[in-house]
């Protein structure tokens, strides 16, 4: 099957003492990310249950055009500008998919 | 929103030279469980690109009952017996859903 698709994991630790600020504006990048990008398929994000301040995403993009215009998208800027002091680190890693499987 | 659902992030090392013999399987096993079990609701599958022989799995399951339930399939347990000589560690991460969003 060809896959145009561009899927990523972000691992991020989040400042601990902001980090229900921080989820909050997480949470509502992904949902205007993901109602308003036609090519943003899905995030997934999660919070380690060990270290809550330790956050994983799995990010599906349509393809490549498609990342670029979410890293452009008012509503990604806004987030990335309101976060910029609450994240300690950031780590992207690009992904092979191997298969994403989901209901319906 | 009450959320019982229960989601995981297994992080695994693959023997090299069994690779593409492991994902065979992990692919066969991800299709099983997806397609029979009412409550594996998504198994998303990734290798890292700058090290395809770590494999990440975002795991959803319904509930508790729906991942004990996956544990005694005869595909997981096929899937376990298969591949036990192929995994050089795995690590299974309890995590707190903070937002899981998909088109459709």
């Amino acid at each position: 099957m060809a896959d145009s698709r561009l899927v990523r994991m972000a691992e991020l630790e989040i400042e601990p003492a902001r980090l229900a600020e921080y989820i909050a504006l997480l949470a509502e990048e992904i949902r205007q990310s993901v109602l308003l990008e036609p090519g943003v398929l899905a995030l997934h994000a999660v919070a380690l249950q060990d270290d809550p301040a330790s956050i994983r995403i799995l990010e599906i993009y349509a393809d490549q055009a498609a990342y670029e215009a979410h890293l452009i998208s008012p509503h990604f800027l806004a987030y990335k500008a309101a976060t910029a002091g609450m994240v300690r680190k950031l780590t992207l890693l690009d992904t092979t998919p191997i298969l994403l499987c989901a209901k319906g």
